[in-house]
C-alpha cells in the first residue's frame, strides 16, 4: 500500500505517524510545500512575543527524524500542483530544483490547511500573514526596528497577535471592521477582552475597515491614518481547496473540501482532514468550516485508521476555542446567542459570575459565564467564558457534557473536584445547572440585558436589591434601591405592576424575584445582574 | 409547614435557604451544636497555615444574617438529644442555659455530619482534630509556642494539615498506619504526593501506629517516641447518626442514615443529607459513605426541593475529590485500582503522564494520569491525576465523562479548549481516550508496573527503547537499551521470545510495541512506562 499525504503538518502528520504505527509495510509519502513539517502553529505568535524564546522550539521534527522514528518519505518544499483521482496519481514540483515529477498513490490524504485571507487592497503585498514558520521569519524581520504595527482583524489570532507585538513594546492598533472583537463570542462576552486589550495599551478600531496599506501606514475608511511599520493580516483564512476542486472534488458551500463521517472525499481512494474540509456541526448538523488544531490533528489520527480499514467515525464538531490575552482568557464552545439567533434556533440564556474558586481562600477572581440552551429539550447547546484562572477548566467541562448529552439542568449533578483553592463547594459548572433547573421548572423567570429598556418604557420598576454602597457606585437609569435584607418588609414599597429586580451577578436578585413572587408580585430577575448589563452596554454604547 | 433542621453548616444550610427561596410560608428552624453555623470547613486547615488570614473569613454567615435574608430562626448552641418520629418532635438542648425543651415539626432534615474518629489511647483526650471553628480554635491556641507536631493521618484532610503546619514552621511527622498516603489512590499515584511531603520537610511514618500519647510526644507502635507538641487525629469521621440510631431510623453496614433517591430515611417526614448519610456508589450501585463538602451541599440543596414538592433525585457519587500540597495537585474521581481488585471486578489500567500544556509553551510541567475503565464496556470506571497545574482541570473533564456515560475510547473525541499555555492539540484526555482505544481494538497490549518482574523472570527480553543517555540515568534491572529510532534495523538482535519494551512515560514504547508486533514478535509495552514502574517501586520498596 502507497499513501500519499499532502501537507505535512498537524493533520498530516497525524494521519502518517498513525499510519505508520498501524501499517508498517506501507510506502508512506509526505509532500510539503513549505520549508518546515510538523511546527508548532499555535506557538508562532509566542514565539514573536517571546515567550518562546528559542525559533527551534517551534520545530517539533524534522523530515530527518520522521525517517528515522517512522521511517516516512517527507519531502518538503514540494508542492503538489496537480491531482489525477482517476489515474490516481499527482504532479510534484520540486521548489528548489522547479522539476515536475508525477507521484501515484493507493491512497491520498489532502491536509492542504488554510490560507490567511488578504483583501486586495492598495498596497496590500506589504502585509504580512501568520500562518507558517516561513511567515514568522518574515514578521520576526520586520518587527526589527518596528515602532508601531496594525493588526487587521480582531479574531483569536488577531489578538494573540496585538498581545505579543505589545510585549516587544511595539505600539499596536487592531482594526476590525465588526463591532466587537472575538466573533465567535457575544457581544457581552468579548467586552471584557476587548477592554483588557485597551488596557494594556492596545488601540482598537472597531467598525474600521482599511482602504489602503501604505509604506508607514494604513489608511481606514474614515480617512484617518495609522502609523504601521508593521501590518498584519489576520482576517481569517480560507480553505486551500484549489487542488481539490481543479480535479473535480466535491467543494461545500464555505470552500471546504466534502468529506464523510469516514473522511472520505467525493473520489474513491481520496481522504481529506484538517482545516480544509468542511466539518459536520454538533449543534445543527450542518457543513462547517472549523480551522481548529486539535480537529486536525484528531481527524488525521481518524484518517489512518480509515486507511486501516478500523471502523473509525469523524465526531461531529463544537468548535471549542480559547484565548489567553495577558492577565484574561476566553473560551467558548458550541453556538453563540447571535448564531442562534441568526439561525432562528430558540435558545435559553443564563448568564453569571461565579468565583474561580471558594471566596474565602486568596486570589478568588470572578469570572462570567455563559450558557446557552434548547429551551424544549434543555439540551447544552453552548457557552462562553471570560475571566482568569479556571475558565479553561469550565469550558472543557461543559464541552463535555455537551457531548456526553449531559442536559443544561443536570449540570447540578456533575460532581467536580473540589478543595477551597480549586473550586466551590458549588462549583460553577453546578451553580449553572441550579440556575437551568429554576428556569426549567418556572421557579425563576429571567430577563436579559438587552430587554431591560423595553421593560421599563412599558412600566416595568426596576428595583435594585444590592446594598446602598453598591447602588451608589453605579446602577442602571430608573432603578430604585431596595436592598434585598430589606425587601421582606418593604416590598410594598414598590408600586403595583412588573417588577426588574437586579443585583450585582444575579444571585441576590434571585432570591429577592423569588421572595416577591411569593409575595404575589410580578417579579422577573435580571439575568447576569448589574455585571452582564454594564459588561454588555459598555461595549455597544 | 413548619420545617426542622438539624445541623446548619453545609447540607443543612443549603437546604434551608433553598426552602425559604421556594416557600416563603414555610417556618424554618436550623438548630446547629456548635457556635457557629455555615463555616467555610474545607478552609480551616488553611486558616491555621496563615494562608486564610481572617478568622471572620471562615465565619460566611451568621444567625443573624440569615434571619435578615432568610427568615430562618437559627438557633446556634442547640443540640438535638432525641427524636420522636411518630410524635413528630425533637427535644432540644440550649447548652447555654441547660434548658430542655420540646420542638415539633412537620417536616425534619438531619444534617448531623460525622465526627472524627479517636481512637481509645493512653494520654489521647490531649489530642485535637479539624472538623469545626471551636476545634480551630483549639489547634491554633495549641500551636502557639509548638515546635513539633504530629498528624495522625495521611487522608486528605492529614495531608492538608501537614502542609499548613510546615507553613507555620512547625516541625511535623504523619503517622499512617497504611502503607501510602492517601488511601482513596493507588499506590503509584500517591507515590508523588509522599515524596512532596518529605522534600518540604515532613516527617512520613508510614505503616506505622501511635500506641500512646504524652505530654509532648507519642509513642509508635515500634517504640520509637516521636516528638508532638501538638497532636492532630485526622484517620477518618463517622456519620453522627446516634440521635437517628435511638429513634429507630434504619442505619447502613457503614453507619450512615439509610436514605432513598429522595433523601427519605425510614422514618416519614424525616429525611436526611451530607456526611450522615450512605450514598449510592456510581460505579458499583451500592451504598457508600463519602464524605465531601460537594455531595453535602447538593444534597441540601435537593431536600429542599423533595420537601417542596419538586421532582428531585439525588444521583450516584462518584466521590471526586482534590488535594494541594505544597507545588503538587492530586486527585481521584471513581474507583481505584485496589478498590476495584478487592471487588474481584474486572478492569483494564492505562497509565500516562503528559504534559499540562504544550511542551514547546514555558513552563510546561508533566502530570501522572491514570484511567480505569470496564474491559467489557468500555465505561470508565474511575480516574486519577497528579502534578501541578491542569490536574483539576483533567479530573473535572474526567468526573463530567463518566457521569455522561462517555465511553473512554471515546474521550479522544472531546473537544477541548486547546491554545498553547492552556493545553495539547491532542489534550491529556484525548490521549486517554487513544490509548483505551487502542487497548480495545488489541493494537497494543500493555503490561502494569507490578507484572513484570515475572514475566522477565519467565524469559521475556526488557528492552528499553530510551535514548542511551536516558537509560544510563536509570533504568529497569536487566533491560537492554535499544533506542527506537534504531529499532528498525536492529530489532533482530532481540532474542526469541516475548518481548517487554518500556520508554519513559508509554508513548515510545508504544510505538516501538506496533513495530516489533508488525514484524512479527512477541511484544508488550509497559503501561506508564519507567516513569510509572520508578513511582510505584519507589513507594513500595
Amino acid at each position: 500500500m502507497k499513501v500519499v499525504i499532502v501537507g505535512g503538518v498537524a493533520g498530516g502528520m497525524s494521519a502518517a505517524t498513525r499510519l505508520r504505527r498501524l501499517r508498517e509495510s506501507a510506502e508512506i509519502v509526505v509532500l510539503e510545500r513549505g520549508d518546515h513539517v510538523s511546527f508548532a502553529n499555535c506557538g508562532l505568535p509566542y514565539y514573536l512575543g517571546g515567550v518562546i524564546q528559542k525559533r527551534e522550539a517551534l520545530l517539533l521534527q524534522t523530515p530527518e527524524s520522521l525517517a528515522e522514528r517512522f521511517r516516512l518519505d517527507v519531502r518538503v518544499r514540494h508542492e503538489v500542483v496537480a491531482l489525477d483521482p482517476v489515474g490516481r496519481s499527482v504532479t510534484v514540483r520540486d521548489l528548489d530544483s522547479g522539476r515536475e515529477y508525477v507521484e501515484s498513490f493507493d491512497e491520498l490524504v489532502l491536509s492542504t490547511g488554510a490560507a490567511a485571507i488578504v483583501p486586495p487592497l492598495p498596497g496590500v503585498e506589504r502585509a504580512l500573514v501568520l500562518r507558517d514558520v516561513a511567515d514568522v521569519d518574515r514578521v520576526a524581520e520586520a518587527l526589527g526596528g518596528a515602532r508601531s504595527a496594525v493588526v487587521v482583524g480582531a479574531g483569536f489570532i488577531g489578538v494573540e497577535m496585538a498581545e505579543n507585538l505589545v510585549r516587544r513594546q511595539v505600539s499596536t492598533t487592531v482594526v476590525e471592521r465588526g463591532t466587537q472583537v472575538l466573533a465567535p463570542m457575544d457581544v457581552e462576552m468579548a467586552a471584557p477582552v476587548a477592554a483588557e486589550m485597551r488596557e494594556h495599551g492596545v488601540r482598537l478600531e472597531l467598525g474600521a475597515e482599511l482602504t489602503r496599506v501604505d509604506a508607514d501606514s494604513v489608511t481606514l475608511s474614515d480617512r484617518r491614518v495609522i502609523p504601521a511599520d508593521l501590518v498584519v493580516m489576520a482576517i481569517g483564512v480560507r480553505p486551500e481547496s484549489a487542488l481539490a476542486r481543479e480535479a473535480g472534488l466535491e467543494i461545500g458551500s464555505g470552500g471546504g473540501i466534502v468529506v464523510d463521517e469516514r473522511l472520505r472525499t467525493s473520489a474513491p481512494h481520496i481522504y481529506a482532514v484538517g482545516d480544509v474540509v468542511e466539518k459536520r456541526d454538533a449543534v445543527s448538523g450542518q457543513s462547517m468550516l472549523v480551522p481548529l488544531a486539535n480537529a486536525a490533528n484528531r481527524q488525521g489520527r481518524l484518517v489512518a485508521d480509515v486507511i486501516a480499514g478500523l471502523p473509525a467515525i469523524d465526531p461531529p464538531a463544537q468548535a471549542t476555542a480559547i484565548l489567553g490575552v495577558f492577565d484574561l482568557t476566553a473560551a467558548t464552545t458550541g453556538w453563540s446567542e447571535k448564531r442562534l439567533r441568526a439561525a432562528g434556533r430558540p435558545f435559553r440564556v443564563l448568564h453569571s459570575h461565579p468565583f474561580a474558586h471558594a471566596g474565602y481562600y486568596p486570589d478568588a477572581r470572578a469570572m462570567s459565564v455563559k450558557l446557552l440552551v434548547d429551551p424544549a429539550t434543555d439540551e447544552i447547546l453552548g457557552a462562553q467564558a471570560v475571566g482568569g484562572d479556571g475558565v479553561d477548566k469550565r469550558i472543557d467541562v461543559l464541552a463535555t457534557a455537551m457531548a456526553g448529552g449531559i442536559p443544561a439542568s443536570r449540570l447540578m449533578d456533575l460532581e467536580l473536584a473540589y478543595a477551597p483553592q480549586f473550586g466551590s463547594a458549588k462549583d460553577p459548572v453546578n451553580m449553572l445547572g441550579y440556575m437551568a433547573d429554576n428556569l426549567r421548572t418556572g421557579a425563576i423567570r429571567t430577563v436579559q440585558w438587552h430587554e431591560i429598556d423595553d421593560m421599563i418604557a412599558t412600566g416595568a420598576h426596576a428595583v435594585d436589591v444590592r446594598s446602598p454602597e453598591e447602588f451608589a457606585a453605579g446602577s442602571i437609569p430608573g432603578a430604585r434601591n431596595l436592598p434585598l435584607d430589606e425587601l421582606r418588609d418593604r416590598a410594598g414599597e414598590i408600586p403595583a405592576g412588573p417588577v426588574l429586580v437586579f443585583c450585582q451577578v444575579g444571585q441576590r436578585g434571585n432570591t429577592a424575584t423569588r421572595l416577591l413572587t411569593q409575595l404575589g408580585r410580578d417579579a422577573i430577575n435580571l439575568d447576569g445582574g448589574y455585571r452582564t448589563w454594564r459588561d454588555a452596554t459598555a461595549a455597544v454604547r
